[in-house]
């Protein structure tokens, strides 16, 4: 079982921006700014490119309306989206509201923020969330 | 007309991977790494997220049909995924063949390939494509 697996099971905690049968979003732990948000099939599979047409799309579908309550609750330009994805391996879509394209730069140091402060952000992203 | 537009519509020449009546995949001229490819909804949209959930949903699975040919044509861990836009107004998603998690930064230099052998991986991909 995948990290992303035990935080969606909830074995794990994670600041959970959203949630369905399945797909998870939740607040990355080690943000390049704040609102930076993880995106996470529930079926375990590594390599995005591997979903099926239709999961696929639905992820996405849901990653957007992700980034729609990310927007409304971080002030930013727009939201990037970034799959990488040699770490973990379970499938994982970066939402990173951003002021311009530097804060794009995986490079970037991150950023550590107060658990009530990472608690109230995903509180208010799943507020906006339109499911 | 932004300058996709003029891309996807022939007015200005590009190195085309994969094509259809909704979408267009063409060679960045600049890429980060050798079959850096962009692709984009004909339809002008400057925000990704602006997009209506079956539009956005075909585009991405459009996109991983790109991606599966990019990884049969340039050896590579995986193909990585990214939206910034903040520079052109119409929205596009950057596939990068990855051989590790830094070939993902945008700040890396660019590489300037031959024109032959620019034509040579859009060819090979577009032989590849499974539309």
């Amino acid at each position: 079982m995948s990290i992303f697996s035990k935080i969606a099971a909830g074995e794990i905690p994670s600041y959970c921006c959203a949630a369905d049968d399945e797909f998870y979003a939740f607040l990355d732990i080690n943000p390049m700014a704040k609102g930076h948000t993880l995106v996470i099939p529930r079926r375990e599979v590594d390599y995005i490119f591997d979903l099926e047409d239709d999961e696929l799309a639905r992820l996405h579908v849901f990653a957007a309306r992700v980034a729609r309550a990310i927007k409304k609750v971080i002030p930013c330009v727009k939201v990037g989206e970034a799959v990488l994805g040699l770490e973990v391996p379970h499938a994982h879509i970066h939402l990173i509201p951003m002021q311009s394209e530097r804060d794009m730069l995986f490079s970037n140091p991150k950023l550590q923020l107060p658990a009530e402060e990472m608690q109230a952000v995903a509180d208010a992203i799943r507020a906006n969330f339109q499911g």
